[in-house]
């Protein structure tokens, strides 16, 4: 499947300003990156750890997804991205084993990168995403 | 802090065995290490995924700290290790910076790292743990 490696954890939170406070501490260094998804009514934050990242998740909306998953869990971990050479090509291979996918084709995510997500079934519960990044970090 | 990446998420199954199955299939490769920690009451299967890693953790016993929290979630992302090249030197650092932590001094996690726990209020609310590879992998 050419995973190589995780690319970030989402973590959602309650409070965003608090959780970035919070973060910027346990890492180190303040956030990379800060994006309002309206259609998901979403706020994104993230940061790099290292050859990772972390990716902070506040809700918007009371009806978004994040808003559902906070009132069940409160603060918790949300999902994990895998980086992958073409998420397509992946898409295509967990397809033809028979995994669920929630999007069978990528699209653009945050912080430039092609993402999708696979069905919570295929992970064991754990919302997968793959995740294949756009620009190259070079000089 | 010089976190290097995440070097693995835990996720906490209910099924030890259909996860180690679902999770070969994702991953694409069977499990690198299989561990039974009699004190923790605790079955951890480590998969190679890229640069990173993925633990399975299992309960073996009803009063374990698994257990308990499979009985809240269900199958669940359980904490997020992050690479640190030296573990006591981050935990000092992280205790001068005021923040609470499960351990103080490093002991030996599963796989050959030492390994130790930031009190949960360090991740706002999400269990984080550092990690210090102890193998080389070389030749």
């Amino acid at each position: 499947m050419r995973l190589q490696g995780i690319d970030h954890v989402g973590i959602a939170v309650l409070d965003i300003d608090a959780a970035v406070e919070a973060y910027t501490r346990l890492i180190g260094a303040p956030p990379v990156h800060r994006q309002v998804v309206d259609a998901d009514g979403v706020e994104a934050v993230m940061f790099d750890a290292g050859s990772s990242r972390v990716e902070l998740l506040g809700s918007l909306r009371a009806d978004s997804a994040i808003a559902r998953f906070l009132t069940l869990r409160g603060n918790a971990l949300h999902h994990v991205a895998y980086a992958v050479d073409d998420v397509q090509v992946s898409l295509d291979e967990y397809a033809s084993m028979g995994l669920r996918l929630l999007d069978t084709c990528p699209r653009l995510g945050a912080a430039g990168s092609l993402v999708a997500f696979l069905h919570p079934s295929a992970g064991q519960g754990v919302l997968t995403e793959l995740c294949q990044p756009l620009a190259t970090k070079e000089g």
